[in-house]
């Protein structure tokens, strides 16, 4: 059997997550690999709570592996959100559904698709390899899709994701998604006594902006008001950030999952120029309404590469 | 309906000009797309034969669209090998089986798989989308694994091309696959009056390997005689092509697909000590006896490409 390494990206959320679980069970099935899922990093309370709810173990921790190892890489494909020693590593698979930019030395297994959830692409290849998808595998799934899309609400959402959410309600007799989605949501909320940077850095993603390095956080939650409570630590730590990471930009989304709304933290001076021009909004007191703007990936990170391809 | 142009890489052959027509079929069968296939320059005589045996009229040449155009790119993925304003073009599908080095800005729908032909992946995604497959699109899938494989002599077969390829004998009623691919083969192998030059570039690649720009010609030929008759006027036309698109080095393999040998072709100096180190064999009159090494993409250029980076 052919020993293969599953992983999703680093600072995982519930999607990677439960995509490098539910595809080294598909890995598996296939009766050639041995695989197993990894993660890149701790968990958040929200994917937690899923593995707690399902009795599922936390994968391991790895950021690197032995040269030569094969590995899968799951909803990621960049080099700077993934394993560290990833050119020493021969990747066998990629599956995602984020814009690319990876290079091989040799032909691999790459299924990417523009839809919201890689558990959605992941579904539809259990479907096409006629492997049984079990009540564990599809709530799995369905979580994935639920936590990725808020319950649908990102714009990031495609008629497939809903479509296929629909046939993982009959699968894992979920009738109810709402309900189902809500503690999730409110287990990400519950912040407890997190230290800003890690509030931060809680769901966050680097970017090369033309030359520009950028940090962008999105908070996902069902209570804006802690972050927002908090604001002057935060902005403390964002600025220790800015320096640490020799960033020429960083930028906070607070989204309120269930108000729908995205009011963002950015620091004083030129970011906050930067904001304003972007976005095409004021800010004040270190805020600015970024309105029903919930997808980082569709709504925010797209007008800040065009700001700076064009500056 | 959106409107996409399917095209397969520059020095078009029979698996990406019969995978662009099949795939613009997938796109249309979709019914959200209205979709075209092109190719990138003049047909070789054996996918010329197969047009006209399938009654298919020749797709028209592209070397570039219009800013903005929807293009889906089949049997290939680098920039060296495809349009040349690919920058200004919304890539929306990639569906090949090669190496790959692509960033786009946005996601969108790959489909790779390490198999022998585009064809093969084309055959699993009519299975999965539950599209028919008629006789022609049969006809023509089984085509393309047929010239890529070489009638499954090639070592980039896999079990898989041969599965589907048992399938597709079901569909087509195509029996006997050696009758069928002969005449592919010897049109490929009719080279008639062709220039040196054409001859060298009828199925060729440029590589960077480390820094040194090779370019790597096969002739696939029942008639290995023809090309080794012509040897030296070959050979002034290798001196021609490297002086003109400044090559560090040249190489062309004459693979006879009957006696499964390559007998290779390379200037005098430099390039015959680089070829006699790779491959470990002596270069005599010009020639090096390759062996069973049929495959460019398999047993050629790996071997090349370690050369250049332990170098």
């Amino acid at each position: 059997m052919i020993e293969i390494k599953v992983v999703g990206h680093k600072i995982p959320d519930t999607d990677c997550t439960l995509a490098a679980i539910i595809f080294a069970d598909y890995l598996n099935k296939k009766k050639i690999y041995s695989a197993t899922p990894y993660i890149q990093g701790k968990l958040n309370k929200e994917t937690e709570y899923l593995l707690e709810l399902l009795n599922i173990a936390t994968p391991e921790i790895k950021n690197s592996f032995p040269a030569g190892t094969k590995v899968a890489l799951v909803d990621h494909n960049e080099d700077f959100q993934t394993l560290e020693n990833i050119k020493e590593l021969e990747v066998e698979y990629i599956i995602d559904h984020h814009k690319i930019d990876f290079a091989s030395s040799a032909p691999l297994n790459i299924r990417m698709e523009p839809i919201c959830s890689t558990c959605s692409i992941l579904y539809k290849m259990y479907i096409e390899a006629g492997f049984e998808i079990d009540k564990k595998i599809g709530t799995m799934m369905l979580a994935g899709i639920l936590s990725d899309s808020l319950l649908f609400k990102s714009a990031t959402t495609t008629k497939v994701d809903v479509e296929i959410a629909e046939k993982l309600k009959e699968i894992t007799g979920i009738s109810d998604l709402e309900a189902f989605a809500m503690p999730m949501f409110d287990a990400k909320s519950d912040l407890g006594d997190i230290d800003p940077i890690d509030l931060i850095k809680y769901d966050y993603k680097e970017f090369d902006f033309n030359g520009t390095k950028a940090g962008v956080g999105t908070l996902e939650t069902t209570n804006p008001n802690y972050a927002l409570g908090r604001k002057d630590e935060i902005l403390k730590a964002m600025q220790t950030i800015r320096d640490n990471d020799k960033l020429d930009f960083i930028f906070l989304s607070i989204v309120d999952i269930i108000g729908e709304k995205n009011i963002s933290i950015v620091l004083d001076g030129a970011d906050s120029k930067v904001a304003s021009e972007v976005f095409d909004a004021e800010v004040k007191d270190n805020l600015i309404d970024l309105k029903r703007r919930l997808s980082r990936k569709k709504q925010v990170v797209p007008d800040l590469t065009e700001y700076f391809l064009n500056k």
